[in-house]
């Protein structure tokens, strides 16, 4: 069984919770773009100004063997699929649920790295009345994007589509301002399309 | 390091999600209550049923060795503190955020098992318009109840009680009815609190 996106694990920066926001972006700035550490390091930024509580999921680990004679030490566990999306939370009273990904096509998003599990979670999401969208890095155009969760739904569906143009994100996407702190601006995207 | 709770990890029925709801409640039925297994077996009905999605987040493990040259094995983690709550999702719009813990006691709920984290963070969940609360299941009394976190949070926060007293449940909460399928029918309790 293999890590979920087929990467090797690599410790996160964000799960030092007590370092500093400040102290994290500084010494992460200019090495390229870390999705997943800058919305993070975003999450704690909207938290510590109380703008909206949202927290990454942990990776969901199986775990078959614990040696307790050295204080509860996993010896052998496996990452498993994640079934649901990364992140999920709450703002202004109304729930916020969004799988992060980076690409460094140009032209569109491929939807290989996107699950049935996830598909099936947001289409559940958006009958409950949640708000269900993807953020996607361009790496290769320094664009971010937020996208509501339907029109991946409806390429992922339909037409046997495997990639979403990258105009689709012009057309029907907000586009995410990049900042110092937050780093990802996307509660503005959200206030824009949602609110 | 220990597991958070103390307790020593097992495997969870609830893991096995391709099982269906049945299967599980029979071979679970009459051997007391596991109330994680029976909150996760009602977020199934639930989901299932169209009525709320509601997860339990994954339980934070600090991975510190992966094996590759045997299909990202891991060989060496720890448990880490949930910092958040154990379950989050959305009903009826709106942003669902609880914690369920069990106690022997037959008069009161201690507080010994509840981190400040946790107590900051239902905190924050109130303050974004969500709805957050505990499910306790007094064991030896057979009943559990639904109990906003605001009560938690002034017996943690106010006049060092290190306990809530079972008649606070019984004058604030509402008793969560128990049955076969779902087991905890929580979201009727949550109908009758928040709707």
């Amino acid at each position: 069984m293999k890590y979920p996106n087929g990467q090797e694990y690599k410790p996160k920066t964000s799960r030092k919770s007590h370092k500093s926001s400040v102290e994290i972006s500084l010494s992460s700035a200019n090495r390229g773009m870390n999705l997943e550490n800058e919305i993070n390091l975003s999450n704690a930024y909207y938290k510590d100004h109380d703008i909206c509580l949202i927290t990454k999921r942990p990776t969901p680990i199986n775990i078959v063997k614990v040696d307790y004679s050295k204080g509860a030490k996993i010896t052998h566990a496996y990452f498993e699929e994640q079934s649901t999306t990364d992140y999920n939370g709450v703002y202004k009273s109304r729930y916020i649920d969004f799988e992060a990904k980076n690409t460094r096509n140009k032209t569109s998003f491929p939807l290989g790295n996107i699950t049935p599990h996830q598909i099936d979670h947001l289409k559940r999401v958006i009958a409950h009345g949640g708000i269900a969208f993807f953020i996607i890095n361009f790496e290769s155009l320094q664009k971010v994007y937020l996208l509501d969760a339907k029109y991946v739904i409806e390429f992922y569906e339909n037409g046997g589509r495997k990639s979403i143009p990258y105009q689709c994100f012009v057309d029907n996407g907000v586009e995410i301002e990049q900042g110092y702190n937050p780093r990802l601006k996307y509660i503005e995207a959200i206030d824009k399309k949602y609110f």
